[in-house]
């Protein structure tokens, strides 16, 4: 178990390199710092779509936020240009692999946490496209937050938000496009703001 | 929803101030980098703990270790000695009346969150003396991977590696015993490296 | 004395909370930078203000704006919010006592520099109120200077420049009014040319 | 050509994941600054070379030695455990696609910039792999200078310094051979003053 | 050779002053990455500038880029109101001397070093001149780059370039200007998206 | 007034380069961190000596250490080497214009502020000598805390402990030998620590 927490404190360090290649600052977000906001995000979402009625593995939900970015130790933060020339299937093949050998010798839920991942990986359970949801989300609302600050050149981001189908049952998705739209909304406010007329 | 996300998102760039203090770089680790692995350490530590035997509610454990530090949006992230000219009961007061004001609002969950915070603030659970113990090893494999890197003046926060009581059942107890003597262990090799006779 | 001037070195590298809460980069201030600015603030205002006929004792100017934050290197740069749910009461305190501590055993001038934490902390003398004040115009030049290098979202910041009274004699008053007005109008040119209609 | 000098600014700010991945702080090395450190080796390097009596094509040099990573600009700097899970066929193969699209359209030079990148990853011609030497060169380079500011854990780095073949003809072989021993010997009297006894 | 390596190092640590002063985070832009800049335009703009016609000396022009900022490892990135301060003829003296130090000693090469350096003083060559002419255009580059990310109050840096006349022969100052044009176009675009009337 | 203190707020972000060029972090220390440090020092300083008494003007060691380094906003902080390549008295002479141009217009105090700027310069009187003896102190300071938190080549630095000759009457030089031999004992324990033998 100390070799897989030693191994993950890296994401503490390792920047997220959207920003960095869009000339943000070095240190803007770590990798760590991203992953606690797309675990916050989902227990928000997913808390939120369950008071709705649909129901969810919560737990499941929760653990898959956590581990779906461990791979990253081993492969870096890939742009997502770098998908384009290795190829989307090449990209999940190499960080399945990074993975699973993260989390080889970790102990008895070793198997558990391969799942997990394959699951997320693979978008099969409503619980893995919540989790997609939220990583999205949390790089919107990043993103927002950045250009409150004084952030510019990200609109490329914000084409997802408006695009974005994750496949979900209908409530879910309805308080998913809610979210995003009054995201939206909160950001028309600064860039109106920032236009100024 | 979305203003808890926002005004967590600071989290992620605040600093931890005990690296600072002690002269380590700005960036050294975000709180929402801390929060993520003690939430991963804590999801580790409960499933071996939980594969010995003792039952835990593992969805508690995960949503408690990240929502612990929330105040923090608020508070800042007080040094130890902070805790000493302001007390700790006046430090929990505060903390908990900021935590509470960030959820005010958040959905259906939000008695929910506030129950847990609770719960983690009076350690009453063995799952909130899960997550403690999780915080605490988090920073010293935090401590450790900066030493591994060049960083020294840590000392004092190893002695809490011996001392720590975190009032936890037998088997929990043995499995945080194990963790925290193979990182003493760890360390051993780079401090004698670097003593290098 | 070493051991304080050891002490307050962490001023160097502590970051003034509230940039860091509203997205900023690490490092976009520290402590003993806000510190040297106000200190300068206060000299420059104070000598204005004498030559226009109020007598001021420049030597407590001086002390004053140079220790007025040194219990911040046990107590953290603690955000405004912080106050608010600790009490103000309770901060000055808890302030007070770990600037009690650090000055302990600094040498002769203990009681001296106590004497004028106490003053500034109390805004008795017209001296202190001016290190208030300068304190005040160092954040705003702070964040006019961030602002014109493309920093947003510190409005909240410039509400105290129109609304803050420091109880100071005519004199003096004019001088704060005159320097602050003169800064809203360097503002009002970035900002505007910002809109830029 | 604009397009293209756009795009390698982005250089200029992506993080040396090397360093990050073991703890060093953001902002260590760019990928910018290590081309450089690359292209001035080589420079002195073939210099030295030349005057030995092996002839060389010195543009060639100067200029593989700055085009060698444009490629990262849209693939990242992947660690070198990535090309363990990709591939090292598979990374070539993403690199060199990636590098085809950013020289595409930079003018009548095109073709030569390709024929260059080619080479350059074949490894062909001498002044190929005498790039390939400066590139490892200013790695340790880098490294030694980390270390002498206190860094540690970059051990793993070291093992290329002795073991590293670069098919060289015997006049190039020597000069790198004298310049890393030279570098062995400087690196020994840091480590062991480290040691100290 | 060894040891010019090692001092070189020290220009991938070394921030450009212009953007510190102007309120830029650190770490903005290092001497190492500003030289990799000029380096990779004065390739681009050769290349174009010979294949309308004009014969240049490659290597010069690569060879001149790649040294012309050596002397700054001890002389520091000097502010361009230094030079007001010191008189442009005293600083040339002084880097020209710092240069002469550094190649001391580097190897064969060191008289043509010298050379290089002495003609890129004074741009008598051609080969000088666009190195110059790369020099700016790096220069506003970044600027352009800083500046779509949400950068602001760098208009000085642009006077340059519509006023710049860097003695070049026609087909050379024909690209140079086109190149300009286009980038301040590019400008255009975003600053004023950013008044967005 | 205004314009000086827009001018001096660059101070708070310009790195100071000695530790820049030692291959520490950018954000290391800042030119204002580095004058409270001083202005602090000299405070202790100036006091301890009193209380010993020697006589001396308080107010003129204060304001001395406060705008000993505002020549650096025009200047840069220039390594040491600098110095060497453009010679002392140079040095002098443009930090002297630079700094009679900054007050230019500061208010009625200008005049004071150029005295006291030319005494430090010359060293004339005893107040000056005191704030040199401060600035290299806590310069050394500095040094201890970064060699305490890991960095190491810094060497050099040290050997002024024991050299330095401020021309300091009996009683003053007393006191800084005193302090400078606790901190050379407090640095042993750490050197020593370090070789661990």
């Amino acid at each position: 178990m100390l070799n897989t927490l030693i191994e993950l404190q890296r994401l503490k360090r390792l920047d997220r390199t959207g920003w960095s290649l869009r000339g943000l600052p070095n240190g803007t977000e770590s990798v760590a710092a991203h992953s606690f906001g797309v675990s916050v995000t989902a227990m928000l979402l997913a808390d939120e779509i369950a008071s709705r009625g649909l129901q969810l593995e919560m737990e499941r939900v929760l653990r898959m936020a956590l581990l779906h970015d461990w791979a990253e130790t081993r492969v870096g933060d890939m742009p997502r240009t770098a998908t384009h020339y290795f190829g989307a299937d090449a990209r999940k093949l190499a960080e399945g692999r990074a993975f699973a050998d993260i989390v080889t010798g970790v102990g008895p839920a070793e198997a558990a946490y391969q799942a997990l991942y394959d699951d997320y990986e693979q978008r099969q359970s409503v619980e893995a496209r919540i989790v997609k949801a939220a990583d999205v989300i949390d790089l919107l609302v990043q993103a927002y937050a950045l250009e409150r600050a004084g952030a510019k050149g990200l609109d490329e981001f914000w084409e997802v938000a408006t695009a974005a189908d994750f496949q979900l049952p209908p409530i879910a998705q309805t308080v998913v496009r809610q979210l995003l739209d009054s995201l939206l909304a909160e950001r028309r406010k600064i860039t109106e703001g920032n236009a100024g007329c």
